[in-house]
Parts: C-alpha cells; sequence; structure tokens
C-alpha cells in the first residue's frame, strides 16, 4: 500500500480513515449481512445511513431549518440547467457573473435554453485571473437569481466575500470549496455542489435550497430535476446514489471527529500559506492569481515556459506527486489541495518546486 | 461476516467476488497509488477502466458497432423524460405501453412534458398480471417511437418476446433484468437501464443507442440529457459517476468468467423454475401473475391473507431470507432473484415456503 500525493482538481484524495473504513466494511455493513451497495434504499439500515449523512452535514455546515438537503445525481453540470428551471419562473429572467469556466457553462446552458439570462459580470478579459467587483445595483432588480460559482477550480480563484445582492436569491455552485471553511449558509438562497472533490467519490450532487424557493419549478421540465419532488421524496423520488451517500457520510464522519468546518478551515488556511508563501517568496514561479482572489484549494502556477511546466508535473509525478499538470484549457500547473490533502504532501511539493527550480536553471 | 440471502428488488445482491475484489483494492489500486474514488476521470488509469467497462460490456451483449454505449446519472426515472427529449423530435409522437409502474410512470412523464403520446396498450384492468398482446398495427405508423418496460420489477411480468414494431424504433427501460440473459440488442432502437439490480450499485445508468437516433434531440434540453453529447464525449461532458462504473466493470468481468449471458441465462431459469414449480405444486401460496408473462427476476406471490404475508416476510427475514416484503403499492410477498443471487438462497426460501405453510395453516 504506498499511497501517493494526488494534486487531482478532482475527483480527488479522500481522508485514508474514510477509505480504510469503507474498506473494512465493504462486504458487510455492521450486523446487516450485506454490502451498503447491497441495500435496498427503502431499508432502515439504509435509511439510518442517509439520514446520519443530512444530520452530519446539517450540524457541520450549520444549516438553517428553513433549508433543505437533497441528494442527487447528475454533478453540477445537471444543475446547471435545474437552477433555471427551478428558480426563473420567479421573474423570468436571472443575472450570472462569470468568473470562470464553469460560471461560464452555467450561463451558457440558461441562455441556450432560451432564458432571459445577461452576464452582469466577468474577469474573462483578464483570462479570469480575478474575481469581478461586484456591487448589488449592478444586478437587475427583478432577477429571479443570480449565479456565482464560488471557488473556480481551473484558474484557482475564490470569492473573498459573498457577494451583496440585496433581495434577489444568490445561488452558488460551491462544488470545489464546499466543507472546506463555515459559510453563512442564510446569505445564500441555493448552494450546490459536486461531491467529487471534497465530499465523496463522484456521482452525488448536493442541493442546500431555502423553502420558500421551491414554488417557482417549471410545470413541464422533467421531474428528476424538480428539487420540490426531490424534497418532498427525502431525495428518493427515485434510487438515490446509495454508496456515494454513504461515503460522505463517513467524510462528514471524519470532518466532525477533527472539529468541525472552523478547525478544517485553519488546517485549509496552513497547507494554502506554505504554497502561496513560497510562491510569493521567489521569482523562478508564477503565480497568476490577484492575491485578492486566491482559492485555499486551487493553486495555480507556471514557469512561463511550457516545456519546462511539462517536465515540472512529469518528474512530480515520478516522485509521487500526482495530477499536478494545469487544466487543458489552461497550462502551466495546478495543485488542489483539498481537505483531504495532508500538509505533508504540500511540504514535499514545495521542497519539490525548489529542487526542481535549482535543477532547472531558466534561459 | 454472516452474509445474508438478500431479495431486494434493487440495489441487490452483488457478486460476492466483485465485492471482495472492491474490497481488497478499494484503498489503493494497482500501482496507481490511490483508490478509483480518488482517481480524476480524465487519468490514464481511469480511462482504461472505463474503456474496459465498455469492451466487455459490449462483448456480453453483442452489442453492434453501430450502437453507441453510455454510462450516465439519474436512473430510469431521468430517462423517463430523456427519451422524448431525445426522440420525439422525429415525428413529434410516440406511443407506449403500460406494463405496471415504471412504464406508466414513463408515459405520464412524457404527457407532463406536453408530448404527443399515447397508451396504445395496458394490463391495468387486470392489476398488470401480464404483458399485453401487441401487434405491429397497433401503433401509429408515423410515432417517433414506442416505448416499453422490458421486465416489470414491482408485478414480476416480462415480455416473453421483443414486440414488432416494424419501422418504429423500439425504446426499452431493461432495468430489471438487463444481464440476466441474451438480448439481441439490434432489435431495439433504444435499450436503458438503472444499474442497481444486475449490473452495480445505485447511481449508473447505461443507455445503449443506435447512431441514426442521436440527431432528433430538442435544442433547448438540458444538456447532461443529450445523448448525443455524451456519446461524443465518450460519457464524460462531466465527471461521470467513476466508482460505480469500475463496480460495473468487475460484474461484466465475473460475468464474463461464468460464461457470459448463455450460462448466466441457464442459471437464472433454473433458480427461476425451482420457484415457480414449487408455486404451481401446491395451493398454499398463489402466484398472480399469468405464466406466459413470468419474469424470470422477479417472482411475485402471495397467501391471500395480508397478516400471514407480514408474518411470512417478518420470519423469513429472521431465518437469513430479507426483503421478501413485496412493493407496498401491491403487498404480498416479492422474491427478486438477479444475476447475484446463489441457487442456495432459493433453494433455502422454497425449504422456508413449506415449513411456514405446514405451521400456519389457513383458516
Amino acid at each position: 500500500m504506498n499511497r501517493v500525493f494526488n494534486f487531482s482538481a478532482g475527483p480527488s484524495m479522500l481522508p485514508l480513515p474514510v477509505l480504510e473504513k469503507a474498506a473494512a466494511e465493504l462486504i458487510t455493513y455492521g450486523d446487516s449481512g450485506m454490502s451498503v451497495m447491497e441495500m435496498s434504499h427503502r431499508s432502515p439500515d439504509y435509511e439510518a445511513i442517509i439520514a446520519d449523512a443530512e444530520k452530519m452535514l446539517r450540524e457541520l455546515m450549520n444549516i438553517p431549518e428553513n433549508y433543505k438537503v437533497l441528494f442527487l445525481q447528475g454533478g453540477a453540470s445537471t444543475q446547471f440547467a435545474a437552477v433555471p428551471l427551478n428558480l426563473i419562473g420567479r421573474t423570468g429572467k436571472a443575472d450570472y457573473v462569470v468568473s470562470g469556466q464553469f460560471s461560464g457553462k452555467a450561463f451558457k446552458e440558461a441562455q441556450k435554453m432560451g432564458y432571459d439570462v445577461v452576464c452582469t459580470a466577468t474577469s474573462k478579459e483578464d483570462n479570469f485571473d480575478h474575481i469581478p467587483a461586484l456591487t448589488r445595483d449592478m444586478f437587475r432588480p427583478d432577477a429571479s437569481y443570480v449565479h456565482i460559482c464560488y471557488n473556480n477550480t481551473i484558474y484557482g480563484t475564490k470569492y473573498a466575500d459573498i457577494p451583496d445582492t440585496g433581495d434577489i436569491p444568490l445561488v452558488a455552485d460551491m462544488s470545489s470549496c464546499i466543507l472546506s471553511e463555515p459559510v453563512d449558509v442564510s446569505r445564500f438562497g441555493v448552494i450546490y455542489a459536486g461531491a467529487q472533490k471534497n465530499m465523496a467519490p463522484a456521482g452525488l450532487t448536493i442541493v442546500i435550497v431555502r423553502e420558500d424557493l421551491l414554488d417557482y419549478a417549471d410545470p413541464k421540465m422533467p421531474t428528476m430535476l424538480e428539487w420540490k419532488t426531490m424534497a418532498e421524496n427525502g431525495s428518493m423520488y427515485n434510487t438515490p446514489p446509495c454508496y456515494t451517500i454513504y461515503v460522505a457520510k463517513l467524510v462528514c464522519e471524519w470532518l466532525l471527529s477533527i472539529g468541525g468546518l472552523s478547525e478544517m478551515k485553519k488546517y485549509n488556511e496552513k497547507k494554502a500559506a506554505v504554497l502561496y508563501n513560497y510562491l510569493d517568496s521567489q521569482n523562478y514561479y508564477i503565480a497568476p492569481v490577484k492575491k485578492d482572489s486566491r482559492s485555499m484549494m486551487n493553486v495555480t502556477f507556471v514557469t512561463g515556459d511550457a516545456e519546462l511546466d511539462k517536465k515540472f508535473a512529469k518528474e512530480a509525478a515520478a516522485a509521487g506527486l500526482k495530477n499536478l499538470k494545469g487544466h487543458r484549457s489552461v497550462g502551466g500547473m495546478r495543485a488542489s489541495i483539498y481537505n483531504a490533502m495532508p500538509s505533508e504532501g504540500v511540504d514535499k511539493l514545495v521542497a519539490f518546486m525548489k529542487e526542481f527550480a535549482a535543477a532547472n536553471p531558466k534561459a
């Protein structure tokens, strides 16, 4: 069992104690006589698992009682369509902030579906190296919602603050930062996240939605994308992704065992500081993101030489530091240091960066 | 490790060798240094897994080259919407056969979405105790497709033959019978199946679609439900349910190792015969399904006394024969004897049925 440090942007590392527990009870769960993979979703054993997952998630994120928690399928990309289908009936229009690839995809999906949506602000002209400055008066006052992506996985940016949208419900894709730090859920109308970064294996999508926003669904929309139907059926309108929810429960247990999201944040801040402090202390690597927009989860950097970047990713992988190649649309390097990345991994990465810079002087 | 016989209708039993292999390589897969749960879906290790899964599925089902195989999320219920969204553009109308609850849901979903759909035939008036007789001239000649559910999980019925729809593409929900026996894929336009019965844990949906049917999608539909987009992206338009696909691959490996679907069919026929032969040999239990419509996967029976049925399910569970209670909409008992149910489980069930009948004479 020679485990590597996996800097993948997602799916990504899971806490080792979670994997160990999953392995230990994979064939037979407790005294059930079967694997969680084999359990009827309507069985008391499984109902306890999904209820515990929701309870722990509510505790970790301090989710107010007037919010529903849904365990869905299809990833954030499915929510790009589900958001307008469920919400735009409120006023017939919606505003989007485009701060990276996925917020751009969310905007394009709503456009493609024929809705009245506008891009209120974007940092596209700066290759998404920062989060656009936002003020309340920039949004259409009769927008059904404002959509943002809270952390941009590909570019390594994140909102420093929750934008003020006044009375307009704020909808946030939190796929790559959920559970990394405490967040004031009450400031959002809807939070959604693909689970495959900080929460579980791929195949589970979390939607946290304020109850008063459940009544605007397009009556002709696919039933499986209706949040209200899922809320009324406890996420079991059909068979949920049972095993993935079980792993999410184990992750929540692990987070509670280490002290919850405020402790997780301290640990994540420490890891990110090690990397950013090193990046700021030297000239070999360039960190393209503006300092006030830096992500704590995805740290991007380049050498400025595409061949050197390639060599870096290859030699790092050989040294047990995997998946440091940047997204194909950006190039360079990206270190995704989600909750489950140990600080040891970041320390080793910085040590490797120093060695590589010394061994590969630029022309 | 005291494993029970789990007669659940889905999620349901997985082959023990599959669970053992998954457990053994859960923490670290091969020499990758990570769990399959943690792998980037774009990594060579993972790409080999999904490619193998498709290759083995094609081999097992003898899928012709002009069919695409998609690994999706959302269950058959999502396909209830995806089918008309992808296909009804062909002619603007479609025909449905309603032979149970899920085919009824598929029909209602298309109706709700505002499409011109008709129910060509149903066995509802007989409480779905048989598959309706179908002839080619019953369908509208300009229907975009004919939709059927090939095996009805809840009622325990199955088509004895593939219906003849002439040139109209036949679309079949095969959630509860896929991989149980060979099937002539070329007779179908589309086959889809939730994986959680014969294939994998819940959270994976297989769609097998003839290539010429990929060009009729509603341009305003949610992108994630577009078969063509998924086909063009090798099921990786976004992050697929990676781990569930990996388990499906292990199941396909297991099926190939025992000789493929013709061997699986022999085993399944033998198991089903043990149960049906017993049911036909006595008067204590009633098998409500007409003989020519009997399912090989889901066997339903009742005592005729709701209190006795309840007692049966409870005492069977105590004897290690779990989840024999019928669906809440039907009552009675249902033994789901999918591929992974050993013949020993069916033998023990029949022995228990005999004991129970002897110990609980009817008034």
